[in-house]
């Protein structure tokens, strides 16, 4: 073998993203649905596709930048999460399905909070959750030094001695559990985990106020509230 | 600023370019071309990119294993370039019209030979051109060490002496004028570059006997040969 693996590696990486990319173009055109319905469906799909790549970047830019600012989380989450999980999507079947525009607006107006709300509670369940539950190691939230909401607000309402375990434990690669239950009671104790609950439950509020009245189907009412139920809860 | 700089960069820049294949599909479905043209063109327009994406990851391959074959650089060459830069683009043309399978085949048969050459073309350029006119330094291929048809053609000739001069200076970072030189006289030693000089000759004919026969008008007949010789021209 010649060369460095770990750019080998990279290389390889990057490629296979590019073909799952192109890949997911060919599933909705190989979909066997008609030109026109189509034509309909692709500018969501592409604003979709931009929105999240630009939403990751913002991500990536605020870690960089070690920005500790609650507009930005929200905005970050607006971008990669809300918008790409929720509302797009929503928008994308309505766009198929040849909806009016009051269609669209209800899902809108019940998507893009929903979406936020989503990430907001997947961001305290990466810090709290169970990983039998969730999925992912405890804490590796906190040891990836993520600047979510709840760390965000975390820091905007810490005192001396909070601020100075957030800064020396945060972003940790060696992070151990007696670390994990540190930054856990710092967040709780800046009462950024109280604040991040009350935003999840208010963003959940007005996605649900907007599905009352949103111009869809009774069917489709019943399993839009199941799904902002299902996106919010405090265990998986 | 937190984190790695290098890492910043390498986040930036794969982003911008999944942003910049979003905005490829973008400019196809924005052009003003109406659904069933532009249902003719997916197929193609897919197939090319993920033709491209794989010879890259083909070259990339062959680069780590230090692949000396004929046949996988011929290969690299088929599908990161003939097929992307010349094979492709036409037939994406002749979907966009609705040409007849006589036209595709004529395209491809004209197409893929040429664009290998090209590739040969752009390779021995890359070893043996004047910079002003590549617009590339003199020898940044050799100090890549890019296992072309040209380099793999000087390894399979090599006698002991001109083998070990291309392992000593092939990829070479550091690689200066001297030792340009000395890899230029032993791609020139071994014969390599005559076999390549060949072998693009042979191509060119092979495009060019399949264009005199292919199904397309006068005035694309005369584009096409002018292309021919433009692409597989000895100085740009």
């Amino acid at each position: 073998m010649a060369g460095d693996p770990d750019a080998f590696g990279d290389s390889a990486a990057i490629l296979l993203g590019d073909l799952c990319l192109v890949w997911s173009d060919e599933l909705l055109h190989a979909g066997g649905l008609p030109p026109e319905t189509l034509a309909r469906a692709r500018p969501v799909f592409d604003e979709m596709r931009t929105e999240v790549t630009v939403g990751q970047y913002l991500d990536v830019f605020a870690q960089a930048t070690a920005h500790t600012s609650i507009e930005l989380a929200s905005k970050v989450a607006r971008y990669k999460a809300a918008k790409y999980t929720v509302e797009r999507p929503l928008l994308l079947g309505a766009a198929l399905a040849d909806a009016p525009p009051s269609v669209h607006a209800g899902l809108s107006a019940y998507g893009l909070p929903l979406g936020e709300a989503f990430q907001f509670r997947d961001d305290v369940l990466g810090v709290f959750g169970d990983p039998a539950q969730t999925g992912k190691p405890a804490g590796d939230d906190l040891r990836e030094g993520k600047r979510t909401y709840l760390v965000v607000a975390a820091f905007e309402a810490a005192g001396d001695a909070e601020r100075a375990v957030l800064e020396a434990r945060l972003g940790d690669p060696a992070l151990d559990a007696a670390g994990v239950a540190a930054l856990r009671e710092v967040i709780r104790s800046t009462g950024a985990l109280d604040r991040t609950e009350a935003r999840i439950a208010e963003l959940t509020a007005v996605a649900l106020d907007a599905l009352a009245t949103a111009d869809v189907d009774p069917e489709a009412r019943e399993v839009l509230a199941e799904l902002a139920a299902a996106a919010t809860a405090r265990t998986e």
